[in-house]
């Protein structure tokens, strides 16, 4: 193993463990003929693990990894030994990267595409020799000043071009490695000031250019899906993909929402002012399910804490959307978490990996009880079993016709218990 | 003129005024070629004004109304008294009412009927006697405890009908009375817990709803527009309209994006984490702007305060949207605001909608002259000035294509300043 | 038993319970040396449960209760009936009230306290014919309109000479009842705008009233505690009491740190930005710890929620904090809950309320163990060890002093880590 | 002038200008015996405008200034050459600065101190040449990843020792420099967790350590003002000067009170969920108010966002309170806003302060003639007359005393109207 993560041996699963072991997540354990690592498919990220520094708007550096500055292909590969290290203490079937996780920026377009193939090369091998798989792979498009007035819809179409050829080279290379899906976060695809924003013109660019993701992954046979992060702010003072329904919006709009899905976030969903399970449900009744962030915002914050998650409950009501939409496909269940700043040392790393994947373990086993006893799908289905046999009544019916069978029959219907608290107590019962 | 407002004469505009007048309202004062009136179409509400009895969640009834508790016929058009003399008093030229704020709801769906058309021959004859026209009607379906699990999204299909019938005589009644818009506000259209809630069946039962009123809007020959009102959540805990990006993709969903505008409220906005300004700069760019509620919400509070406006500078940048989006054509300026429930006095009512149609006025006028000077367009459109000239470089172009062209030319793209301060400077110099 | 609850039995605890059961609390389960139900002191209030109809701002009465509108005497009692009644099936030992909650309130002062004691009398009966105990009593002074303004803080003196008077009462029938603790909360003791507030004034009066309140105390003999319920704003825009730290400086500033405490509840703590456990760790800290409403707020709403808790983990962190406090002396755990207003039925309210208690019960144990074990202390004393070893370094040491000596030494001192993910993660092994 | 600054003049008042100029901030305009500079006392930070590189948390460097990184003394010096070029163009009286703003930091503390005096001596020579005055001077005690667990509250006494020296340094350089004020900000005196935190031992430690400071402060006999700078969170979860109550509450708990005030900022309040107004009375009312921070937070944003101020009625509000607190003595207002990380330009630097310092300036005049009209105090005196003539049915009695007083008399108090939007109009004819 590599001197990084030096004393710490591969995570196994028991219950009983003193130390650092899985308590609750065990890989092979079989759920309704699936196993728990194809149900949850975990992955890891890069950015956040491997090259985060630890900065936040009032102070800088606080890790010290033996990679920084990471500005060298020696330094970048050195971190890619790290990583890949962590996936196999782990033993995540998968990962994620952005294009500036994996390479130093050249000083050409040209030069990063070149780093970022030989970078890939060198992935690839780890990635064949017993590795994890590629869960998704994206483009940074919002760190670097040239994006400072957003990706797509930048007012310089120099931009707008910069951003095609990156896009197109992070496809090529996720594509290359086998990634499952591809990954739009637009991270300044929004304004701080409506005074100097062209609001149509923005929406408009960044429609074309989405068409043109779809039209590319076609053309080179990517399975894979197209999958867009929505968050409402933050760094931008709003961000177009606000939220799941938003991102429904803007998909129609642009006549693209057979061809692409949404990475849904919880810290995200907090900051719309979302509870995690709604935009989950709202997903899937969208028919824009695919992938999940398990990374769970503070609730007194109001930036992005991306915090570890650490509340089965939570966790139980996430997955349980998750399998109401059918599980996952191509997506799965990414940690887009960070540590605390404070959290310094390499057992850190490992530690909250091992914490966040046992509370989803705890969640899914939860969900997956609850809708195998039908514990809340029956009262469900109660509640509007009404529905059922008088639906007829109501079905291609115009206005008058209904309101004319309200009023001749009298009706006054009568309200009947919701019973939340019951059912939340049911939930409690698998949590 | 009604004892209940005796002392007060009608306001009139006077900018020396040392009591009750407008100060910056003429009604009469053009501004390209369209009166003040004209533009900002006020429209005072009923329900907040004359049916609100000033309790809120920790306290009851402080306000003393003659006509309360309006449960009679009588006192209905006691109650309608005072209003219309109230928009005299004013001079508005639009008022708008649920069905509930102007009838005492009767003993069955049909005597409710009854009642709303023997009060809406009341208000015909003043109307037609120099009363205000009816911007648009609506109908309460959130305060009846039938209704306290949603109305068309009720799990109960008797619900359903119930509002159909409720509906279709709340738009026969508009129509009659030369309403410009049909109004949809879903206070309980959403849900207090996904536990016990069918989002997807709910959503579809509201789309078939919608579609049910468009058509027969179109069977009755009402020429008005039908809006929807956004609002995230209170009373429920989700509102499926929750803004006007949701409301975009929920019209989309059904079709029904060319029947449908959105009426767009300022504490709404707010409640869902935006500006006012930004939702109405989205339903211009979504072609969906109808009307706006003009009422504001604290920015320290969670929950919809209504405060009538009070800040000039805001309005300014509100009807700055309204404006680029080609001013009202049958919406208008709404006052859906409240009194603060000490505000006991009859001069209460009239001086707070008098303050808040002055603060409109100066923001109108603010407005105008930053369009007509192109303060804030000429800036905007040199920002986007490359498009101009390069956008046949992206046009109808692939993704490779454009990336060639990026790589080929080894486009290194410099950022430019985006001016936000200098642009709120020149704002200031309006407002 | 009463006809409102005719079907359900006394809840015992019965973990592989089908039906209604308490599957965690165990009153007599013994945590070192005290009975869980010692630990809990669970308390059941008056106010949401008996006397709330199920109105919200946007709709009225759902709760269809036979002793509705409570305002005879008769019905009074029937409410008191349900009420004990319901005491009973939960086997509390304590309870609480407002006055206003248990009588109607009278033509004139003087009737109103007279009906007070009497219906004091009658509860007095049911408590010593094995009813609970009453942990505290309180007065409504928010609800009618006289209050608006305020109760001791309004501009009106007579209100505050009216507020004395009600103060008394309820503290005479508290103490005769034997109540362990009498609550102040301060609903309309803030401002809805500052433009019409003395604020200096207004803190004045509060001072003042509540000197007089802690003198009362010490006359009658009252050996409860008197206690101040923070919460930050609703009804009005801003409260005094906004959260612990903020009474914490009101105590100091007035000379009563050390005769009254506060009173903390969840949902408060929420909307004031704070998490609970921080609202406790703080009364702890600053020595004002009394008793808790254990009561949430719905994270993604910004009103009064007032929901029973049913997260286990939260439950946890809270009940550490009463722990690391010492437990509860005089204070208890009291649910000042509602229903979801679409809980229509009897059983909605037991159910919610065993709920409630089971979290609670959840929450304590696993609170109990950590500590036991010292899984959460050990490695704090750690994190600070070096006070233990070096505070004389810098006790009683002046600023140069103390820079001499770091500056002599040439003091570089490095960051250790903060362990926050590892500290979750043994937390979740306890819940 | 410099190269930096090269083509802007010194900005003068002239409300006709064209291009960059005052147009309400006439320095000499005097209100009420004392001109407007004096009034207002305007001071620029160093560390947004010349330290800060544009930087996010999802972005790096934009800032292109000829001084970054300013890592040597050279460069530190270049950066000071910029900086006071920039207060005379502003013809600001004040400037403020952190330590690490104007100093590279040292190889060891000592280095760093005797950089910080060699800078001292360059800045000094520029301030007697006719540069502006040192509002005051402050210590960055949050960047350093030494500090990452808090300064004076760390867990680690070496770095309470390290602040004693590091603090130390800066009171002799403000000293030295004629600082009318030394200001603390607490940025990670506060907690990430509190499960790795000791809160009760850390607020020993801020209270042990403040104490200190206003020790060495009467020793050095530095007469300015020691002011703590209130901020609820970020970047940590929590502040411990959360509020300007907060900060009075621990004053009071370390007798602190009458040597400590507050400087507030209107971004703080507003992530504390208070208005700028208030905590600005509050300051007023508890005695310690000291000074101003005039930027604004984004409403919509969670974090900090440090804006320019653009709202003049909004501050018309906070120069309404300072003036009521009988002005600035040692305080002023200081410029802690940062331009948009997109305002490339030196102009935008220049623009953004002339734009804030004008929006001040309409403020401050409206708050004046508002208080010379007795606009609001006249009304608010009327509000609270009852108590001019009743005070003494109440002062010095017991609670049975005024109980008796309200039952003998059969008080029933009448609400009369608070009058909220009355006073929002008046208001808005003096913005």
């Amino acid at each position: 193993m590599t001197s990084y993560f030096q004393d710490i041996a591969p995570v196994t699963y028991d219950p009983q463990a003193k130390g650092l072991a899985f308590r609750h997540y065990d890989p092979q354990e079989m759920l309704g003929g699936k196993s728990m690592q194809d149900h949850l498919r975990f992955a890891v990220c890069y950015w956040h693990n491997f090259v985060w520094e630890g900065n936040d708007p009032f102070g800088g550096q606080t890790f010290d990894r033996p990679w920084f500055p990471a500005d060298t292909m020696d330094l970048a590969k050195r971190k890619a030994d790290a990583a890949f290290d962590m996936f196999k203490i782990l033993g995540v079937p998968f990962w994620c990267f952005h294009d500036h996780d994996i390479r130093p920026e050249g000083a050409s377009l040209k030069e990063s595409h070149d780093r970022l193939n030989e970078m890939a090369d060198y992935v690839q091998e780890k990635m064949e020799n017993g590795g994890p798989k590629l869960l998704w792979g994206t483009a940074n498009m919002f760190s670097n000043r040239r994006f400072m007035s957003g990706a797509s819809t930048n007012p310089d179409p120099d931009v707008f071009a910069y951003c095609a050829s990156t896009v197109k080279s992070c496809m090529d290379v996720t594509h290359r490695l086998g990634g499952e899906n591809y990954v739009l976060w637009g991270g300044r695809e929004g304004y701080e000031t409506l005074l100097n924003t062209d609001l149509d013109r923005e929406l408009q660019q960044m429609g074309r250019f989405l068409q043109m993701v779809v039209d590319y992954k076609h053309k080179i046979g990517f399975k894979g899906a197209i999958l867009i992060e929505p968050k409402p702010q933050e760094p931008t003072k709003h961000q177009y993909d606000y939220d799941v329904a938003t991102v429904y919006g803007f998909l129609k709009r642009f006549g693209l929402e057979e061809e692409v899905q949404v990475n849904v976030e919880q810290g995200h969903a907090i900051l719309a002012g979302h509870s995690f399970e709604h935009e989950l449900a709202m997903a899937r009744t969208l028919g824009i399910f695919g992938s999940i962030d398990m990374n769970r915002n503070d609730y007194q914050s109001g930036w992005d804490t991306d915090q570890f998650p650490n509340n089965a409950p939570e966790a139980a009501l996430a997955y349980y959307e998750v399998l109401k939409a059918g599980g996952f496909t191509t997506g799965g269940t990414n940690f887009d978490a960070k540590l605390r700043r404070q959290s310094l040392d390499p057992v850190d790393l490992i530690a909250a990996h091992v914490g966040g994947m046992d509370i989803c373990a705890r969640g899914l086993k939860a969900a997956y009880a609850m809708l195998a006893d039908d514990a809340l799908e029956a009262p469900r289905r109660e509640r509007y079993a009404g529905w059922e046999t008088s639906d007829h009544l109501v079905e291609g019916k115009t206005l008058e016709q209904i309101a004319d069978y309200a009023e001749s029959r009298g009706l006054d219907p009568q309200p009947v218990s919701g019973r939340q608290e019951i059912l939340e107590n049911i939930v409690n019962r698998y949590v």
